[in-house]
């Protein structure tokens, strides 16, 4: 994929982790894209919905899957603006997502390249393709003044 | 707790495994209790809710948030008939469940005692009390029926 729709798509999923800040909930935004398309969408709200699964990613594999009528999402890219926790990793393999593009790591809650590093784990069962660091920037500075103001 | 209670929340597990085997979706059961009373119960269903989140563990943890109306299971029990995966464990985190009881051990795909051993993880945030083996040998039989059905 070019640069330029990556950036675009992760533009999408920061938008969803602005409106994430706005609930109260830590700003965090995914969407799931196949074929150029976006089938699902996820702004964290555990808070909100009482549902401590209820990441980003999970949320937008949710909606991928029920619009394509499975739960595998082979050959979908999945775009959420941190690296995600071992749960969602855990879903990610289980959905089979074909790649995983991802904004700021996070050395405390990341499962990709921290912690557990799942998708490297000799018992995993799916890989998805893996990029990291596109519009990190962006995605921390959110973080930050999130958990800034909450001080 | 004593053995003859974790048992008996056991045998509701995997009643509820027996009816994921049924509706043809990879048998394994789970509840959560709170102070003696069951407040979420889950089978496995990915299949049948196109959702790749929807084991049993999840769907059991959401009931029993929404219940509380809180995203955290703070000195909740889950019972569950096979050890959780990464993604269920990572959930069993988020959710801070004070106890954690499975039945049959999961080699291939479990995450608590093996692969990334997510509990013993230094960046974990939460860790609850586990008990394995619990009711294992009816958990392992149901899943052995099941499998050998298919091939």
């Amino acid at each position: 994929m070019p640069m330029q729709n990556a950036r675009k798509y992760m533009d999408q999923a920061l938008e969803l982790a602005k409106a994430a800040a706005k609930a109260g909930e830590v700003p965090v935004g995914a969407i799931v894209v196949k074929d150029g398309e976006i089938i699902g969408r996820g702004a964290n709200r555990p808070l909100t919905d009482h549902d401590p699964s209820a990441h980003a990613e999970i949320i937008a594999m949710r909606e991928a899957a029920k619009a394509l009528g499975s739960d595998r999402l082979t050959g979908c890219g999945l775009w959420v603006t941190l690296e995600p926790c071992a749960m969602c990793a855990g879903a990610i393999a289980h959905a089979r997502i074909g790649r995983l593009y991802y904004g700021a790591s996070d050395p405390k809650g990341g499962a990709v390249e921290h912690g557990p590093t799942l998708f490297d784990q000799p018992t995993i069962h799916h890989r998805p393709e893996v990029y990291g660091g596109i519009g990190s920037d962006e995605a921390s500075a959110l973080l930050k003044a999130f958990f800034a103001a909450r001080r």
